[in-house]
């Protein structure tokens, strides 16, 4: 059984209904992946519960060995380029034993393109 | 020759790089669906140039009659939810004969769960 546990992080917004969205995102992708991660856990940069720190944390609590943390924002602005490596070095040099590794932000994938393709063809709201 | 347009709505950035990230989308998508969309754009809610109403006109110049919305956003937040449709309603009212659509936000798509899964497995930044 793989010891890899993914968090995936978002920025944060004062709605609760936001933030839901990426706690239920994360549940999601628990559900399609029981065999392959260890746990799959949500954080946020800001404004929301729990922080990156204590993300990864959860994510060692559970008995993770390597955390992959995959930044979900669409831009390489500051929040991506900064902020979150920031913070996971803080916590990797608390656990040098703990592979932390951050994986490309979602916007730089390929694959967004059909997505964005996807969300034209469905029906309108 | 379809005359439907794509018009992918991002926010907006004071950073340059992050607004050519979304104008590179645009080109992308361009030349993946030449045979299906009259002309793919790009358009921004705030602090970058073309604005929405500019970019659905811009649409409307290159000859569409239906032009999608599609909002580059990861959650349903105010900007989803009112300023986007607000910003339409204004320009669809100026041209009733144009059909003007606001897809679904991308976030709202699950193949979303599988961008996140394919940048989880792709080498690190």
């Amino acid at each position: 059984m793989s010891r890899t546990s993914l968090l995936v992080v978002a920025h944060g917004s004062r709605r609760t209904a936001s933030n839901d969205e990426i706690r239920q995102l994360a549940d999601n992708l628990r559900q399609h992946t029981v065999d392959h991660y260890h746990s799959v856990r949500c954080a946020f940069l800001e404004l929301a519960e729990p922080s990156i720190p204590d993300g990864i944390q959860q994510c060692i609590d559970d008995g993770a060995t390597t955390v992959i943390v995959v930044p979900y924002f669409l831009s390489a602005g500051r929040h991506v380029a900064e902020d979150i490596p920031r913070e996971v070095a803080t916590k990797q040099h608390e656990h040098p034993a703990i592979s932390i590794t951050i994986a490309p932000y979602i916007g730089a994938m390929p694959e967004l393109l059909s997505v964005v393709l996807g969300a034209a063809r469905a029906n309108p709201d």
